[in-house]
């Protein structure tokens, strides 16, 4: 556990063939995926995940994305955040304090973050700091939004 | 079969209780019931959910928004359109035509569709004639969004 590193991916064909091992394998994937064959992005570019390599292979991931401050309508002053989503630990390798190691690296940039969690996943987001933003339907539908908040920031309330 | 109907759902004790059998309970309906607790809204006010009952039991459920067109970005001319989301029939009842029940009732209003499916629910979404949109990690991420697109609607491409 304690040399494991959390790695920023890049974006080729052996990242996006490790992907289909995890569960949340979607749209993204794909559209990174033909990005890439209709050279519409470079081989080896930056791709927005970070991941956790373990004996050559991909174990755990996560995807982050900066979302500018015009943008927010979650934090108090309005400010820029993290969009974490995608985390995701194959099965072998939970229980280890890979998600955990993923989610520090992403607190560690002291921006407000926001994730919505898979199903069954709170305990896990109670004990990373997490907490429920109030429901908001307009702007929350279809999420049940948990946010983190670093010193100074507090969630929005209107 | 024949003779199940889809009803709107009104905001009460007894439905955010039968809410609870479903998986995707989540900060909506913890929302909704402390809404109704503390009388900020009206009891068996309308919720933004629809329902089958079966025997006296909430057996399939959905949560439709309309989003103004003025928020469209998936749609060519920009138009209003229905978020649909937690979208679920409990597992006794799955096989039984159920969640089409839910999404024809859905595609009925003729506006178009945008869902976000859940891991794993892709065949059903195609089996709906919903289609995968375009990726864009700006206005998607966190999202594998699908849209349905009744005559006269295309997909926006920038």
């Amino acid at each position: 556990m304690g040399d494991v590193k959390v790695e920023k991916l890049l974006n080729n064909y052996k990242t996006l063939d490790e992907f289909k091992r995890f569960k949340e394998y979607g749209n993204q994937e794909l559209s990174m995926l033909e990005d890439l064959q209709s050279n519409i992005v470079e081989n080896n570019s930056e791709s927005p995940f970070y991941g956790i390599y373990y004996g050559g292979s991909l174990i755990a991931r996560m995807s982050l994305y900066k979302v500018d401050k015009k943008y927010d309508q979650y934090f108090d002053p309005q400010h820029d955040y993290l969009e974490l989503w995608k985390l995701e630990v194959l099965p072998h390798y939970q229980g280890k304090g890979h998600g955990k190691k993923l989610v520090d690296f992403a607190k560690s940039f002291q921006l407000p973050i926001k994730t919505n969690p898979r199903i069954n996943s709170h305990g896990f987001w109670e004990k990373m700091d997490f907490q429920k933003a109030n429901y908001n339907m307009e702007r929350d539908f279809g999420q049940n939004p948990l946010i983190w908040l670093p010193e100074g920031i507090m969630e929005r309330t209107e």
